[in-house]
C-alpha cells in the first residue's frame, strides 16, 4: 500500500486534506509540529483525534525553535491577533516560512518512511494570504525536495485544498465524514473558538456559505 | 551595514565561509543547528569560538527532531561510520534533507532579522556525494524561499565553496586567517579527529594537496 504523510495542524482544512488522502486509498502517517503556539495543547489533541478518527500513524515534531524565531502574534503573546476581519495585507498570525520549514522536516520524514506523496492542507483563494500558501510556492518546494534528497525518495506535494473556497471545504469535509467537532482553527486559545480571530472569519463563513452550521462552540 | 546570516556547523568549509563573508563586508550573524549528532557539543564550542574569532552574534536552534527522524549514522550510534575511503555512492553519513530543513529555518531567521544573505558551506565536488550539497539544489531552494515568504524578505544563498575542491578551500582559509585550530570536522566523537571517516579524509586530501598541515591533532 502507498503510503502518505499528511501534515495535521488539527484544524479543518488539514483534517479533510488528510481524509481526501485516505480517500486515495493511501496509508496515513500523520505529522504534527508543537511550535509553543498559543493553542499548542489544544491542536495536538485535535491532531490526535483526526489520526484515530483515520486510524493512521502518528509523528509529532518539536518545532519550539519557531517560537524562539519569533515575530508572528501564534507564538508571542505580546503582540495582539487582530479581530476587525480579514484584509489584504499579510496580519501579524503569518509564522514566517512557517509551511516551508514543515515541508523540509516533511521531506525527511518521507524519505525515511518511503512516503510517495506528502499532503498539505494549504489554501490560496479563501485565506489570510500568506505568502507560504500559494500553489507557485508548493510547486518551487517540491521541486527543491526532490532534488535534495537521494534519488529514490521521490514524492508528489499534493495540495487539494489549494483552489477550494472555505464552503468548498465544508462540503468536502461532510462528503469525507471528517468530524469536524474533532478540529480547531482558532488562533486563540480560550474554551470555545473567538469567532473573531482571521481563522474563525474564514471558517464560520465557510459555513455560512455552505449553509451548514459548524459543529464546534463559539463565545459569540 | 548589510546583514548575513551563516550556517555554520564548526567545521572547516562554514567557518570559512563565514569568514568569506566578512570579508564582503557583512555584519555576520551566526546561525548553529544542535541535533543530536554524536559531536554536538564539540561542533557547537566550535561554532561558538569561530564567532568569537568574527565578532558574531549567535543563534543556536534546537533541531533534535533531526535525530527522532534518524536513518543516519552521524545520529543513530547503532550504525557504523564508513572508515574504509569516499566512495561514489550515497554513504550513511547522509543526513536526509539537512540542508533544506537548515535553510527553511534559515529563511525565517533571516526575514526577522532582515538579512539579505544566507550563506551555506556547501561543496560539490570534493565531497560525499550529498544531494543536498549541490548548486542545482541550492538554486532551487533560492527560489522556493523567495517565493515563501513576505515580499521585503528576499535573500540570495551564498555557496562560495559549492565549487571548490578541499585544497583550494585550506588556501581561501588560510588567506583569510581562519583559526583552522578552532574547527571540527570528524564524525567521531573522540579526543582527536579519527583521521578515516569521509569528513576527515576530504580535510586531510586538502591539507596535503594545499602542501600545509592541519593544526587539529589526528588519533592517526
Amino acid at each position: 500500500m502507498k503510503k502518505a504523510l499528511c501534515i495535521i495542524s488539527g484544524g479543518m482544512d488539514s483534517a479533510t486534506c488528510a481524509y481526501i488522502a485516505k480517500a486515495q486509498n493511501y496509508e496515513i502517517i500523520g505529522l504534527h509540529f508543537d511550535y509553543n503556539q498559543r493553542t499548542m495543547e489544544k491542536e495536538r489533541e485535535c491532531f490526535e483525534r483526526i489520526c484515530d478518527d483515520l486510524g493512521a500513524k502518528k509523528i509529532i515534531i518539536d518545532g519550539k525553535f519557531i517560537a524562539q524565531i519569533g515575530g508572528n502574534s501564534l507564538t508571542d503573546l505580546s503582540m495582539k491577533i487582530r479581530e476587525d476581519g480579514v484584509k489584504k495585507d499579510v496580519p501579524n498570525s503569518y509564522v514566517p516560512f512557517r509551511n516551508g520549514i514543515f515541508l523540509s522536516i516533511a521531506a525527511a520524514v518521507a524519505e525515511i518512511n518511503a512516503c510517495e506523496a506528502i499532503f498539505i492542507g494549504v489554501v490560496e483563494e479563501d485565506s489570510s494570504g500568506y505568502p507560504d500558501c500559494t500553489n507557485t510556492f508548493i510547486k518551487a518546494m517540491e521541486r527543491a525536495l526532490n532534488l535534495g534528497r537521494t534519488q529514490k525518495s521521490k514524492a508528489q506535494i499534493c495540495t487539494p485544498l489549494v483552489n477550494l473556497n472555505k464552503s468548498q471545504i465544508v462540503q468536502k469535509a461532510l462528503e469525507l465524514g471528517v468530524k469536524l467537532e474533532h478540529t480547531w482553527s482558532c488562533y486563540q486559545n480560550s474554551e470555545f473558538a473567538c469567532g473573531v480571530c482571521d481563522s474563525c472569519r474564514l471558517r464560520l463563513a465557510g459555513f455560512a456559505a455552505a449553509g451548514i452550521s459548524d459543529p464546534i462552540k463559539y463565545k459569540i
